[in-house]
């Protein structure tokens, strides 16, 4: 069985990391980290995961002799790590975005100066719906960001057939996605009863969405803006897409969906929008698609959970197809 | 004093206009009405308001014999309640959408037959900030949408300038935008932890934004999208627009608003995205407007309370204005 | 494998039985039943359960071919449906009231008429950690109310020891608590933000815990308040006990709450007291108990979720006791 | 009109009085302090409440040139402002607990050693409804706590009548009483769905209601326990009280809550157990008391709003009693 650890376990999404792989039946969860909250036990902080281990200074001499490691630190610090303990031979499931963007001038111009960008090469970007087979072989897996994540499920039939001709993405989430660090923003008399937009006009999720649908076919600058909403977790995209060649009577969107995801084990598609409840503490994303025919406008939603397919449940997703074990084991 | 009466006065909005009414020095409220809470006292239905009045069935032999009256009855019926008080004389501000859309054909398209077409001329859209001349002198006024509320203030500069080819609304409500109508959509565990969309792609308050960005100089065809959300009161709508021209290094957008609203007394500029609990129980709208230099769109946000300034204390302003007295008495 | 159905699956309780059968390893979900709901797929109603069924106006010659049944009915109506199934032979878990009292007088004091007395001999009051051996060759369970469960083993060591001469307990329950009838109580703008007492002096509840107070050796009247709060799922039960003998210097009443649990696989003892978060989606009650060295008096926490340990995986807990199967089979 | 000054204005409570100060028709709001959040303007962190005035770093030469204020500084640090205040002839009314104990050695016992002894014989306990005479004349006012305030006005008419044997209070609190500091324990994840008990068994307000229940009659040792639950603002007292002498069949509860309080205009009676809704955002307690036949227990119920007359708009209640104004002005 291989072995495992989980380095920033305190976090909202290193937390889950490390639950999973404590229930995970085919892995062994050997060791979980912390800075500031090394010393407590990980069942303190988190008592509804029931994981009974002590988070750890970190520590590569010990932590770094495992098999399979998620990374949950911050830009920039990840990829330090990162290459020590692919130095190490250890495979890993990367968190942050150090590593999910191809092209280093455009992880540089929205973040900063790329500590290891040779190992840029080596990493495949963590999205097993259009990536599946380089993850199988892969040792350094990029996970995607939550909002990119719904929102490239959403959008990508509409990609591959070349139907983009622009798109505005209007994202909600849960604060669950502004992770466990307390301020203003977070507290939750800040947060009750109150919606608003940050990040804009410049969310650093923006080049991550443009470069996969790129890849996927459609060249477009997007306008993407994200709310923050009173719950906990959960994540909305709402993709309002003006498409190439105005409103085809002969598009069947349904069934060009049904198409894309029929195999899919992860994705659901639904008739009416879907609410984030449905997919709550699940690996899932559940997409509707609809037609605006008087503007011709195609929509698309997109719910996870962020903490889940978001981030913690696909990274172990992620770690299945690296270790060559059933894609859902111990995620669903 | 005038003296003034609410129709419908148990719902939401019908309530909220009786406790505003209620407490304001130029108006005496003198009946409330309801249709299955006849006989119970408001202030049991909502102590929060002190308003100690029993609700009575609608006579219109005594309910009529007052100055001003706020409609809150539901589409199609509000035109028959409001024909009959505009028959005897009172003046009256209808909440419903049953005398907003200036083209019958367009009304009838998305809502029903209309009963009382012949009132539609006399009817004034009731937002002081593009009517208040008009609402001077009224003896109907149409209360706006809350949507369109927001919407259409958020807007407004822009469509003015001509500079609006393309928008794309996405909006997120608080429930009790969705009436007092107990139902699985409004039960507390639909709605906790959850975002979704719903109206999707034909929101009854298309037509309404798009008559007054019409009146504005913006003849656009919207895409207008409402989400639910964990919150009792509040509004917010992100407004996604393409312009003309394209990003116009003169333009000077904030400019552009502090000059559209330096006046209004209820408009309030912002540099940072508007949240909601910021306009709680006033009668204002807080606007931020914003340019993505990547896209060339323009962004701007509104956010009111959808029971006061989406509703009933706009329904003030607009008695206020048609008699005389001065605008933001009782509401600010 | 036994075949089981869920008789009432449309509401929170019998849903939530229906996912945790449909999805037991041991267990055949065959049919299930709704009055107003039939014809629709569990999975329209419940998006998040993914049961796939189709709620079935209940027919007991099909209905009633199954070795179990969990019965969802109110109070009332479900002795009336349980009688019928007993004499086709089918093994039950009722959910409802109706065979929770063993004395029928006390029953009606607080209900109504008892329909079906003679049965009240043959059911077991299905809290396994005070009845495993009954119920493990009963037929007929009665599931404790949410609130007793907590209560119950909260204060069963005290009761056992003798030590509890009275006890305040006041109950905080999320919103689930009231089913799933939509109703002013139960809608959201009545309980965002909002917080208050119910059946107040008077909860149903009541006789139950003193019934099984009594039979651990604590005769007493308990003065019981619950509260609702805005959370959807979850529930606390604060006890303050006046103990028969005021402080004692020798009582380690930590160390009598672990002989008393040490080997209970659902219940969980904490150092400081719970919150409904930890407890959430599970089938545990997590307890602490503290002594107030000033007043003497002892505090007991206990908090579960009561649509799980409160109903429906407690449920599933008795039918696997029922049916010789492990105790947490699908539902840990 | 007399000037006025709020210290310590960053935080919850300071802000909301500097805001009832700025609008209020006989003060005229001169100086808001802070200490990190200096240089920023206070409708900057706080849009909703619109007082345009900077925060400033704390300079008695300047601020103590007023004639009024408010201090809402943490427990220790209050008292040596109040003091230098007081030496420089400012009216005072201070918000934290230093001056709430009328015994200098409980206070030591329950916060910390008081570095201004002699100033406690000045202040007086500023509950109006208990000590408005002495408010009348007084130069330093020591507000009460919040769960104080809802607690002594609900028992206060048991207290006085000799009634009160024993009392459990649980308590209920939004989560604005735990004050801005942002931290795990505030951070929107971590209250959001939960409820927990904290401060058990020795909260620190159990001294002040013990010290208020005694002076009106009640020499009694009681057990408070507070709750913290998901909604910003709003306050529940439970209180459950087991009367001196059993149940009295002659004893009219309502009627002598009614006596108690039929000419206090912020107390309100209420018939059903009263809801913090109806009385947020207002200067109101509503109080219900109930006697449960069964066990003879007294169950009363207060509900406030923790930031108006739990601190804030009784802080200004106060100091219109000081300066001989009306006692609602500015805040009804």
């Amino acid at each position: 069985m291989p072995s495992a650890a989980v380095f920033g376990a305190a976090g909202y999404t290193g937390a889950l990391s490390a639950k999973l792989l404590h229930d995970h039946p085919s892995f062994e969860l050997r060791w979980i980290t912390a800075r500031s909250d090394a010393g407590r036990r990980l069942d303190e902080l988190y008592p509804q995961y029931r994981v009974p281990l002590e988070l750890e200074q970190m520590n590569l001499d010990h932590h770094a002799v495992v098999d399979a490691a998620i990374v949950a630190y911050p830009h920039g610090a990840a990829a330090e790590l990162v290459a020590e303990l692919r130095e190490r031979g250890v495979r890993v499931v990367d968190l942050s975005a150090d590593f999910r963007l191809r092209d280093v001038a455009v992880y540089e111009e929205w973040y900063r100066p790329h500590p290891e960008q040779e190992l840029l090469t080596d990493a495949v970007y963590g999205l097993p719906e259009l990536y599946r087979e380089q993850i199988r072989g892969a040792d350094l897996v990029a996970n995607p960001g939550c909002y990119p994540t719904a929102t490239i499920l959403a959008l990508a039939p509409l990609a591959r057939a070349g139907l983009i001709d622009d798109v505005v993405i209007d994202a909600k989430s849960g604060v669950s996605g502004a992770g466990r660090a307390a301020s203003d923003a977070t507290h939750f008399v800040t947060v009750d009863e109150n919606v608003n937009a940050y990040g804009v006009p410049r969310h650093r999720h923006t080049p991550e969405i443009e470069q996969e649908l790129a890849a996927l076919g459609a060249d477009v600058r997007i306008t993407f803006t994200p709310h923050l909403l009173p719950l906990d977790q959960g994540e909305l995209v709402s993709c309002y897409v003006t498409s190439v060649e105005g409103p085809d009577a002969e598009l069947d969107l349904a069934e060009m969906y049904r198409e894309a995801y029929e195999h899919e084990p992860f994705v659901e598609l639904a008739h009416t929008p879907p609410g984030v409840r449905a997919v709550r503490e699940t690996n899932l994303c559940r997409i509707s698609v609809h037609e605006d025919e008087r503007t011709g406008r195609l929509i698309v939603f997109g719910a996870i959970d962020n903490l889940w397919k978001g981030a913690a449940s696909q990274a172990v997703q992620n770690l299945n197809l690296m270790f060559g074990l059933s894609e859902g084991e111990g995620i669903s």
